[in-house]
Order: C-alpha cells, then structure tokens, then sequence
C-alpha cells in the first residue's frame, strides 16, 4: 500500500479511537507496512493533527507504550463554538411554559453532542478516567460521546429498576431543586470496584441528581474523578457538588419578558 | 499546507462528517489550497476508502453537488462482527432471571454502537433518512450512532410527558409481548411533517413498541422509511410490524438449561 492511501486510512482510524494506545506492530500488520514506515506515517499525521488542530499523537514508551490520539481542539476554537452554542439557545422560541429551555434538539444532534462530549473529554482526560457515567434520558447522547472521545465504556442509571438488567444497586436520593425524593438504580454488573468516573449529565440546577450519581458510585467502592454538565443555572449558587465543571452558565430566565441569558465558560483557564 | 496533510485532515474531516455533501470550495477555502489540487486529494482519499473497506467517496453534480462520504464495509466484514457479537452475548452468565439477556453493556459501549449505527446507515441510506427516532432509554446509542452515521438529528420519544420539553404528541399503545398499554410522547418541535423517519431500538418482540413509535410518527403526519432493532426474537413469529431489519435473531434463552441461541442476519443478502 502506497504511504499517501496509509495515511488516509491511518487518520481515519486514529480519529475513530481516540485515547486508545496502539503499537506500531498493529499497524505494521494492519496496512502491511514496515515498522519504520508507519512510523513516518505517524510523524506526518502527528504534524497535520496539530497544525489542524485536531489534538494530539502521542508516543507512550515501554512494554506496553505505542501511540495515542488525544482529541485537544484550540481553547479560543471551544470559546468559539460554546459562544454559538448559547446564542443558538438564547432564541426566546425556546422558552418553555413554566420557565424551562428546549435544549433536547442540540443534546440529541449527533453533531453538537460529539463536539460536546469531545469538550468534556478534553477537560478530563488528565483524571484518567475509566468510565462515563449519567443518568437516563437526556444525559445519554453527551455521556455517550463522552466515553467515545476517551475511549472508555459508559454506564447508565436508570430512574427505576429493571427487571431486564438483573441485580442493580439502589439509592433514593433529595433532588436539589424540587426537594422531592428520587430512586436511581445502576446493575451491579455496570461498575466495576476500581472504575474512575467521569459523571456526565446535560443540566445542573441544585446538584441533586449529580449528588445521588456521586453516592451511588460509592456504593460500587468506585471512584469520582469529575463532574461534568454541559448546563448549570447560576442560582442557587451554592450546589449539593462542590467541584463540578458547567460549559454553559444559565445567568437568568424569565418567560414574562421573554429573556434568556447564558453564558460559556473561559475555557484557557480551566485547560 | 502540503499535500499529505491535507490528506489527512480531509480523511478525518470526511470520515467525521458521513453522509453530508461539501462543495470543492468549502474544502479549498478550509485548507487554502486550489481546487483541482483538492480534486486530486479527494481521488486519492476515495481510492483508499474503497481498498481500506471504510466506504464510498462519491461526486455529486448539480448546483447543490460536491462530494459525500458514505460507510460502506464489506458484506463479509459485517456479517464477522455480528458473528462476534452473538458469541459474545451467547454467554450464559448474561441470563437475568426472568429469561431476559443482559445486552446493556454492549448498547452503551460506544465502540459497539458505533458499529452497529453505522451497520444500520449502511442498510437504510438508500432510503434517504432525515431522522431517526427511538423511544427511551436502550434504544438511544444504537439510534444516535445510526442518525450520526446518516448526518441527519434524533428524536427520541419519552416514556412519560415531560413538562421541561413543552407541548407534545402523546400516544397510549398496546405492547406486543406483555399486553399492557404504554405511552409515548414525542414534542410537538422534535419532527417535521416532511421528515423521512428512520425508526431504531435495541429489542423486539412482539413490535408492539415499533409499532407505537409509527403511530406516532403518522400523527406528525411523517413517513416512516424503515424499522432497525439490534435484535429480534424468532417468537412470535407474527409481529405487529411487517417490515423491519433484525442484526440478531434470538432463537431461543433457556434459563433453566443455560442456553442462548442467537444467530446473525445473512447480509450479502439484505445489501
């Protein structure tokens, strides 16, 4: 195979397993190349990736080193989108009776839920963590290309128990902003006792259910390495999660006037 | 930006945007190049695709042509990874007393769904989706890889009326298996009267479920242009949906002997 096709096929797969380590005899067997060629395949694609600003090639030596994508877009490009983002939602049609925001069309786009699980990925990926974790419905979309962006599987909670997925572990937890009493079950066989857990969800009022993801993973003895929403409403700004990360601060809401005011993170400083 | 750079942002560009059409222009403004010279990129980039298995780069002409990138794997590397995935979830320690199988770590994993969304976009592209609709919860990776496969938005009906998602169209339905009546609901916004709907879930039986969700895409007044699940019992024989692709036939789960017996479509048949 001539390097210009192996150079195609290579970034295509790289991009298609982010965070994933792989050798360079994989790839030697894979596109039937020499070591030393693959190995200036990479070079060029590790040039194009960063001048792109698609992220990184990293070389990971040792036993079980080899090479890893890691996705890191340009602070000012994430700036960027996250601005378009909260204009798009700022359109005063989204204002639903009873003072909510119509988000579900930009969860549930392919598109905009990648580049967000691709954020949220970026932000983490330090913590190492192991597994994604939400809870049903509307967090899944995000949470999903959350662990695709970091290579790890993702578990959900559900809001009941399933007779479908065996034995599960319970908790009943205070949501922060009704202050009503919710039920959240995950299947004992979804976590494991040494996950890292990145907790995904797509709105943070008072923390509650976020609070309730946190305790349920403690009861699998695993552990939370991060929080992450892509919306948190500025009050009450005291939270049931103390360390949480919001792309997106909903400022104020008010249906009356027809007002929506939201505001993205600087993310030069958080990365 | 020299020509194997290009090649591979474009790969990664193409490959991370299926099924959408970009004109040379938007392409040589991207990558500031002249046209004929991502002409040539783009001949290179097919021919790769196509010896790699990743899919077809086809032209478009016309006003509103340009280029599109569609998955297509061969029949046979298709028909290995269902293989795969039936040995996989053949293994009685995935019985859950009750009779069910325990499939939710392969849903939610997105390496899986991924595969199997893209499968599903192979089988139904011809069709022309414009939207791809599931109902909660299960049903949501497999339908959201499928509707990026297809470049085209999800929707996703609740199982209940959610207040936070405004006015909807609400449906009581018959399921197949148990007998019992559902609901669903799906916001007014979430589907257009024009949308060609591709219909996605992880499970059928009786298709009482498939059924409800072409119902309610009739009362949006949209066509529905083909039913996908991930897997399908042989019995009932008789579902109450006629047309629909099953990956996975679940022959026969045997609790009480421990076996599952799962076989994969045929697809150099189907395709």
């Amino acid at each position: 195979m001539r390097r210009s096709k192996r150079l195609v096929l290579l970034s295509k797969f790289l991009s298609d397993n982010p965070n994933r380590i792989f050798t360079l005899k994989f790839f030697g067997e894979k596109y039937d190349a020499a070591k030393s060629s693959i190995s200036e395949d990479l070079n060029i694609i590790k040039d194009a990736f960063l001048e792109g600003g698609e992220g990184v090639l990293e070389t990971i030596p040792g036993a079980a080193g080899g090479v890893r994508f890691r996705i890191k877009r340009p602070p000012e490009e994430i700036e960027n989108f996250l601005s378009e983002l909260c204009d798009l939602l700022s359109d005063r049609s989204r204002i639903i009776p009873g003072g909510y925001l119509y988000t579900t069309d930009i969860i549930f786009s392919p598109e905009y839920a990648s580049r967000i699980g691709e954020i949220f990925a970026q932000i983490f990926v330090e913590k190492e963590p192991t597994c994604v974790l939400t809870v049903e419905t509307k967090g899944i979309p995000l949470a999903l290309m959350t662990a695709k962006a970091l290579g790890v599987p993702l578990a959900v909670a559900r809001r009941d128990n399933r007779v479908t997925e065996g034995p599960s572990v319970n908790i009943s937890y205070v949501s922060g902003s009704s202050q009503r009493i919710q039920n959240m079950a995950l299947p004992t066989r979804a976590l494991s006792k040494n996950a890292r857990v990145l907790i995904v969800d797509d709105f943070m009022k008072g923390g509650g259910t976020a609070r309730g993801m946190i305790e349920l993973v403690r009861q699998f003895g695993a552990e939370v390495v991060g929080v992450a929403v892509l919306m948190g409403t500025a009050l009450p700004e005291e939270k049931l999660v103390k360390n949480y990360v919001s792309l997106i601060v909903l400022e104020k809401i008010d249906p009356e006037q027809g007002i929506i005011r939201l505001k993205p993170i600087e993310l030069a400083v958080k990365n």
